[in-house]
């Protein structure tokens, strides 16, 4: 059988997520829709360029829209469904933007982690760039909030391999309810407060700090800091 | 500034694992060079068709390749280099193949295990389909022989969340020393023998039968099976 192909372009697509203190947050940036009726919010991301490899497309994509060098960018997976570009509005805006005749995209995602109060100086074609709570996610053009799903997943089981990650998300210091906080929020359910606690002691590449919380009404909690080298000890140990 | 795209095309790979009691053999396929020259050994691929997302593309590949229905694949990893067909023999045999002028090949690679005694029932375009030792690959065209080289990296991360997909490997019934050579042999490391005993004990899901080999030289050893009802009840309590 002779088979025909369309004309076939590959998108990287970046999830990048950030934690308020209280839930995961995803930037997103906004982008005119065709024919100028206003304007809708989706996952940054850009076609490959010629002399560029995929994660150098990333890299790119966020360094534009943040300034940031360096930061943890993972390929997670490939969107290949022949009907992620069907919606006639997403053909318009694509071949608005890249003058080109698009029959197929195929997208590359990547999932990237960042101190949600990082400033941001961005010099990307998009105006306005934000976090969104998760629980908030609007609509979003093509399969992105197919992607942000499966980005969550992803999430989860890479903090069971490699629980590090976590203090990427996390201020330098922190609270045990702010470290809890975000085990909630990464694993979508409770913890119980005083079980927590006890999980906490048994990490050793916690470092609690003689420092505690200042200026707030409950009892000052103590920070805590991540200790890398402890970390690494341990993860050689396994 | 304005970009200009290559002419670009989509593929699928697969790295297929088979154990075959003492080490991990990968499926290969036999190709015509072009100009006929030759021919050399490749990993299973194929252009993603136009109705069909990655998956489907090498649900099919796998299922010309060997007639197996169901098989386990795990997308793991697009391979996006501008350089992977900068080899000019590569670039025509492409395009003998499927007729199309193709400026970059982006593959998104699966891997796939299957036991290695399984019937294949090949209705393929390759010649010749054939185990491979992966300590005697043969150097393989486009970057092959790197995307191997990860499949092998991402089947041991696997294995560690997920040990379930060893006995995909091994045969319905196994000795312990059977489990240990696929332990080593997917670690790239000695265990030592009494060690590993202690280990398959406090392995639940491990059944030992009542079975013992037969017709061998060496003390008959004893068989195990692969308890999956047990292995699902730890999985859920963890």
């Amino acid at each position: 059988m002779e088979n025909s192909f369309l004309q076939t372009y590959v998108s990287i697509d970046c999830v990048v997520f950030g934690f308020d203190k209280s839930q995961l947050n995803i930037l997103l940036v906004q982008r005119d829709t065709p024919h100028s009726t206003g304007t809708e919010w989706k996952l940054p991301g850009s076609l490959i360029y010629q002399q560029e490899d995929a994660n150098e497309g990333a890299h790119r994509v966020l360094n534009e829209l943040t300034g940031v060098k360096t930061m943890t960018l993972r390929q997670f997976k490939s969107f290949t469904s022949p009907q992620r570009i069907s919606n006639l509005c997403d053909v318009d805006w694509l071949e608005a933007t890249y003058h080109n005749k698009i029959e197929r995209l195929i997208t590359i995602a990547y999932l990237s982690l960042i101190k949600i109060n990082r400033k941001f100086n961005s010099v990307s074609k998009y105006k306005t760039v934000d976090w969104c709570p998760i629980s908030e996610l609007p609509q979003m053009p093509f399969d992105h909030n197919q992607i942000v799903k499966e980005a969550l997943e992803e999430i989860r089981s890479w903090v069971e391999r490699d629980p590090i990650i976590l203090f990427e998300l996390l201020p330098t210091k922190f609270t045990a309810s702010e470290l809890r906080r975000l085990y909630q929020a990464i694993h979508h359910r409770e913890y119980d407060v005083r079980n927590f606690h006890k999980k906490i002691t048994r990490m050793e590449y916690l470092l609690p700090l003689e420092e505690k919380q200042e200026k707030v009404s409950h009892r000052a909690a103590r920070y805590y800091k991540f200790d890398r080298v402890m970390y690494n000890k341990r993860k050689i140990s396994l």
